[in-house]
């Protein structure tokens, strides 16, 4: 059985490298020629949207799936639309969602989970009447596109508003309030085409310029996690949805505030691969492909670090006893999420003892709260 | 960095599997077309004794391993005595001894390890007389290329004599006392080329058939455990060992008799993957790089059950909670290793009582003592 996966990166990989122990194939499609899925599986080098390429990929597996979110809906929508296709993973209506901010927010709002206030900005006017409803501080950001961080602003006087609209105006954005959280946490589930569910414990998150930096898990109360559960389960329902799903929250005084979802296998959630019974990637194989999900309790205590930039010598890392490193083959590049290394341990100061001690080796600059 | 490994099978497929995370890239060498590293590794397809693609290979890895060691150590051995080679790792002697079953007996005896009363047999006559030394009930096997309970017959009276003679008489022989033991185990350790060494708990292996069924882990007493990591440490000593190495050993009022040896991975320390921190798979790959080893400490109580001759269902397996499937993409055939599946529990009575269940799924006729 051939799963095909458009988009070759270290999610796409990892996917793979998961899957093989299943008895499955994989087909990747992706443009560039150094995607990290090509040294463990076959690649089509070809653009997203060539409707040639994904026929002959929709021919050749049983079903296919995609490992990042910015890929054409219009060019699916039209691939599934021809006659004997191989279905497509996460529904399409799910990515499409994700893609825009805006019809994000609108989801949250219809299925009752709560949300920061936001305006749609179209112009320089509506921004400014934006900023006088929301007030200050906020954050602009472009409806699509955006990731670790990019096609985003922090505005919390009129002057960065001026700057802001400079740089993100000319195309679609939303603007949002600013939350002064106390930590972000994020949920991964899993619902497989029988109407299966799993969910993970709750990720508790460190960003650093925007980017992703450290995800511990489990985190968080009892009550936050029900709650997780609950917005995640809204969600998938909603979509009759297939596959794996990532909802963020901001957490500020005990109440989760949904900021963003990602209908795929998510960074939060790379620590189940040594960290849980089951890995998110084995499950979102399992999933779209209507297997029995696995179970998703957590082996210990888990830490994930994200290797940014430069990958840190290989020996330094692995001679730090339990360390599991991923090393997704990329070359180095200031900001490039190049790697990711996992600490599992039987109580979670142990884990936080041991993960300050390697992000003092591979990132100085961040901070475990 | 490219590894090079001489045979395609599971074996280097796992491996392959296992590397990947590191940042490792590799090379198989088998003859077959359909080898299971295949689908996950390019492969050159020629005879493993071919020179001029051995120097091919160590012209593009930076070490070369192997994943089964019924190969050429004089193909080996010609290779490696050629200029700006890639390293070979399991040493070659160590290879060498472990093809003959007459070499291995004395390795044990030259370093003070029990094993089992042996005569080397060249001819009928010679036969005759090791029985006669011996005693009966024993065994009859080939001194090289005997796996899986190939090439070995049982010999309990004159009239098997006569017949095991007909069958294997034609290539050279041992004949070695049966032993009436109460259990088989295997210890599984690794040292790398920087002389540091690392063991696994003990395996307890049941065979039916003369192929490896079912492994649980950890497995026996504590003595048994420090007598046979003693045994293990001094043939790694002897061959200044770089890499896997196994032994196996009946266990008779207490005592552990050394059977075999075998200069890599093995299939008693599958359940590794999953149910100890870092993976035989792993450390056979830090061990043969100079990489620092990982933690060998359990995760849990584990058992690793072979799926034999034909796969049972994919969904009936992962719908075994906890279950962890592990399907090495090979054309089925009787008393063909097609795969394995590992279960990790909490306590060994939860994992032996779940192993049983599986076990009348997968396998009716094996029983756990």
């Amino acid at each position: 059985m051939t799963v095909g996966i458009i988009g070759g990166g270290q999610l796409g990989r990892m996917m793979a490298l998961a899957g093989y122990p299943l008895g499955l194939d994989f087909l990747f499609l992706d443009p560039s020629r150094e995607a990290p899925a090509g040294k463990v599986a076959p690649v089509v080098h070809a653009q997203f949207t060539d409707p040639k390429v994904l026929k002959w990929l929709s021919q050749h597996c049983q079903v296919l799936t995609f490992d990042w979110e910015n890929i054409s809906v219009e060019a699916l929508r039209k691939h599934a639309a021809g006659a004997r296709r191989a279905r497509i993973c996460p529904p399409v209506p799910a990515l499409a969602t994700a893609q825009d901010r805006v019809a994000e927010k609108r989801l949250f709002e219809r299925l009752d989970i709560p949300t920061t206030r936001w305006r749609a900005v179209g112009s320089r006017a509506q921004l400014e009447r934006a900023v006088r409803e929301i007030g200050l501080p906020g954050v602009l950001k472009t409806r699509r596109m955006g990731y670790d961080g990019k096609g985003q602003m922090r505005i919390g006087s009129h002057e960065d508003l001026e700057r802001a609209w400079q740089s993100l105006g000319s195309v679609p954005l939303i603007y949002e309030e600013w939350v002064p959280f106390e930590c972000e946490v994020s949920i991964i589930g899993a619902r497989s085409t029988r109407g299966e569910t799993v969910f993970y414990p709750l990720n508790g998150n460190v960003h650093a310029e925007g980017i992703l930096r450290v995800t511990r898990a489990p985190y968080g109360t009892a009550r936050w996690q029900r709650t997780a559960v609950d917005y995640l389960s809204r969600c998938l329902s909603h979509f009759r949805y297939a596959g794996v799903l990532n909802i963020e929250f901001f957490v500020r005084k005990g109440r989760l505030i949904a900021n963003e979802m990602a209908p795929r296998v998510h960074n939060s959630g790379h620590w189940t691969i040594e960290g849980s019974v089951t890995s998110q990637f084995e499950n979102h194989l399992r999933a779209i492909l209507g297997l029995p999900l696995g179970s998703t309790r957590p082996t210990g205590h888990s830490a994930m670090i994200n290797l940014i930039g430069e990958m840190p010598a290989r020996e330094a890392l692995l001679g730090i006893p339990g360390l599991h490193l991923h090393d997704y083959g990329k070359q180095p590049r200031p900001g490039r999420k190049l790697g990711h290394c996992t600490l599992v341990e039987p109580t979670a100061a142990l884990r936080d003892r041991l993960s300050r001690r390697v992000l003092a080796q591979v990132a100085p600059g961040v901070r475990l709260p």
